[in-house]
């Protein structure tokens, strides 16, 4: 099955993942998270080759997530920059959660590279389940329900 | 750049990506997560090839993700089971972010085809940003802080 035949399922995992699926799209998404905004700048932190990276912005442009800005600098010709819309802004937690998942059962030996923290507080911030009134829901007692049938499918 | 290649980057996104990212895998992981054990079961309810299927199970045992019993019926030969480690149960949050991505950005008309709730309340659970008391921070509040500079990022 092909990754945009996932663009028409049920499931909104496999409908993410038709936009966010493909090789490098997520660590393009974290680049411009940490505020990276050139397509040079893309292509050398990430190390990616041109034509891959110039296919994943076009996709994530098409799809709402990034929006295109041309610019110019003085005698030199025209230059796009990227950034995130609100719909690629929703995608932090996301990232946040994969790079979680990294550091606590791929750790690497010197400690994570980055760390997400509240602006106004300084103190450290991690990705979990909350309840309606923002209150964290431990793991152990959220369970996935159909919509269909509203019964529980697995207690995990 | 190989998926294999990213296992060993400094970002902790991409080592879970060098796990995760290959087609399939985070929709066999949401399978799991809602109580599919049986390889035919996986087979079936994905519709991926039984080479393809098996070669992404074989990478998530090896990777510690999902562990493998046999098990046999009356008569019939050995068979396979499959079920989320601790380490696997971790990808709830995951899975769980990107579904919610997904409902709000990809939305099917007739609404998600399955919600999160808490077991002991019956409320729904979203994922989000929390700090250490396990209170919710807006997403406007979380900034990026590279520790080897410990300065931030962005502020996204």
């Amino acid at each position: 099955m092909a990754i945009a035949k996932l663009r028409d399922s049920s499931c909104s995992v496999a409908r993410s993942l038709s936009v966010l699926g493909e090789r490098w799209t997520l660590l393009i998404v974290r680049e411009a998270l940490s505020g990276t905004t050139r397509f040079e700048a893309f292509r050398e932190n990430l190390g990616v080759a041109a034509d891959v990276l110039s296919e994943r912005l076009n996709t994530l442009v098409e799809c709402g997530v990034m929006r295109r800005e041309a610019y110019q600098e003085a005698g030199r010709r025209t230059q796009y920059q990227y950034s995130l819309t609100e719909t690629g802004l929703e995608l932090h937690v996301v990232v946040g959660a994969l790079q979680q998942w990294g550091d606590q059962n791929l750790p690497r030996p010197e400690g994570p590279s980055v760390v997400r923290q509240s602006q106004k507080s300084s103190s450290p911030v991690r990705v979990a389940f909350v309840d309606e009134a923002g209150r964290e829901v431990s793991e152990d007692d959220v369970v996935i329900v159909d919509t269909d049938a509203q019964a529980p499918l697995a207690s995990v």
